[in-house]
């Protein structure tokens, strides 16, 4: 990689990494004869939603009305809209709904009734569970409101009931692999028995959704369930590294940062790079907090992660990251420094454009 | 406000109490004989910038070379760019040069070096001074770095030795009126005996120029300082108001945002709002983290903050908001709550476009 163009925070993308990362996805998908609905939230781009074209996909996942439109207006034409109903946006909904097979989430009789009065095409109904991420959506145990729920949908006329999804996000706070397994399995078990309770009322054959990363990358056998919706295994981050989804070698996204000063005395270097580049969002490395990770630019990407380094605060537009001081000795004013993002989705979202290795840019819906 | 034309997450600018802390503290420095040169980086709006105008500004800071540029092409012709020089920037730094009256900062003799060798056009050069944020700066008790730099300054030819500029950004984490005023009593001594060493070094005259909102708030007499660069009092924020720097009903900028969910057991709403509309600064309130506060939407912009009422966690696009079970029967699905977001200008930087009360649009920098 030539990095003399970069000047400024850039998001930096490995392309053969992100393509492998798809492409594993889709294989376990395959072998688990489940339906693969990659979540496009984490990469908003059509470029690189291609490389999941490429791998066989065609049914994807968005978390807001202007994703859906945008991926419509690339060619996409099986939607899930994984966000509990806007009514305020219900006239876009509706234009969406005519465009593409649309599927969106209910969790409310309200809603559902709202929705039913004001589609004029038909679209796919979810049943948003909270299996423990309490989020949102209605506790996988309320089994009579799933049911009440199911019937208002299946009696609207223009929602077809499709199944129970749910996003058991309580697994980004799980240790481990094994805590993440048993998450998944409990969550799909609590799903089945809500299941047969749907099809002992009369709504048989109801669909199974799932969809985080962890569980997606951790788990291999996917038995009882229908589709998954990970997103965020595209690119991975500091943070699933860290929770055990993925290995250093899997990440795929990096921000490239200008160094600005060095202070020797506290070991830190001063980053052309704050929270409008990598957001706020922190994770916990021994006793601190920490907003990314720290490596050097290489020729063919970036290095290992720097021992012990983190970056340790962020401003609008200032990082400190604190080094060792073998590699602190190494930084200089007007290096570039790679930040390993604590949240690839974030950062993506504060940066919009991707660099590739091989120079190529790659927009996103935000992409100015 | 009608506020029926609000679909999704959207920036609501009350105009006049934005005007009214702009022209507050055009008239304390007015009064103090200071230069005000306020940062821009908090709201990056050209419209914005023009009601600066209209309180006699011509003067202002911002932080990045983009914003520069974009602040010179709405007519600007005085700008500090308050940011550690960024080397791969000098090219674009060297143009604004030429268009504008440019201040930089300085904090090493290597940049002073390598910008010194790269300018073609002349430069105001202010040293940065750490007095005690320990974000970055030259310590300002390191009187012989700081009398070093200023001699390579002015030995340059090209940069212009204008003075030393601090941001005590420790003020944001200060407890109240009093210990925000030591802090600033304390850097303007510490500033103003540094200023006495430099002229003793040769240097006579070099100006003072201090920033944070806190301090320019609170503190009514700015006696031997001769600029200041407050950026957050243009609209003021959940965290000023909570460590004393304004009243509630000086808040300007609130984030209208779709409730989209309820849950009673929880006495939680769910909005359509999350970290990609809000970012992910946090505040702590009695012993939990909050990412906003609350309000209803009224006639006249929003009301009260909703007592004891906060925003309790943020995801990609969904925001919790714990409420109290009075408030919780009063929010429907489909209503608007007011969030008022923990740090305005990162919450600006997240939406970019701003609505005003009276139903204007106006841009910024990001706008898209």
């Amino acid at each position: 990689m030539d990095y003399a163009q970069v000047q400024k925070p850039t998001l930096i993308l490995n392309q053969a990494r992100c393509q492998a990362n798809i492409n594993r996805m889709a294989a376990k998908a395959r072998a688990n004869r489940v339906r693969f609905r990659p979540h496009f939230k984490t990469h908003q781009s059509a470029g690189v939603g291609e490389w999941f074209r490429a791998a066989g996909v065609d049914a994807i996942t968005v978390s807001s009305v202007d994703m859906a439109t945008y991926f419509a207006g690339h060619g996409w034409k099986d939607i899930t809209l994984a966000f509990s109903l806007n009514w305020r946006q219900m006239a876009d909904i509706d234009v969406l709904a005519q465009r593409v097979r649309l599927g969106l989430l209910f969790e409310s009789l309200e809603s559902a009734a709202f929705a039913s009065e004001r589609l004029s095409h038909p679209v796919d109904g979810w049943i948003k569970v909270d299996v423990g991420a309490h989020r949102t959506g209605i506790p996988v145990e309320n089994t009579a409101e799933v049911i009440a729920l199911a019937g208002a949908l299946d009696r609207s006329g223009i929602i077809h009931l499709k199944g129970l999804l749910t996003h058991a996000g309580h697994t980004y706070h799980a240790a481990g692999r094994a805590a993440i397994a048993a998450i998944y399995r409990d969550s799909v078990e609590h799903l089945k028995t809500l299941a047969g309770r749907l099809a002992q009322a009369g709504y048989p054959g109801v669909e199974l959704s799932v969809g985080d990363t962890p569980a997606c990358s951790l788990v291999e056998d996917f038995l009882g369930v229908d589709e998954i919706r990970p997103g965020n295994f595209v690119f991975y981050d500091a943070m699933q590294w860290q929770i055990g989804s993925c290995r250093e070698e899997d990440i795929a996204l990096a921000v490239a940062c200008p160094v600005v000063a060095r202070h020797a005395g506290r070991r830190e270097v001063v980053l052309y790079g704050g929270a409008i580049h990598l957001s706020k969002e922190l994770m916990m490395m021994d006793d601190h907090p920490s907003y990314g990770l720290a490596a050097y630019p290489t020729l063919d990407g970036w290095s290992h992660f720097l021992s012990g380094a983190y970056v340790s605060s962020l401003s609008q537009e200032h990082g400190l990251v604190k080094v060792s001081q073998a590699d602190f000795e190494q930084i200089h004013v007007g290096d570039l420094l790679m930040v390993i993002p604590v949240h690839s989705c974030l950062a993506v979202d504060c940066l919009a454009t991707y660099l590739t290795l091989s120079g190529q840019q790659i927009d996103s819906l935000k992409s100015r």
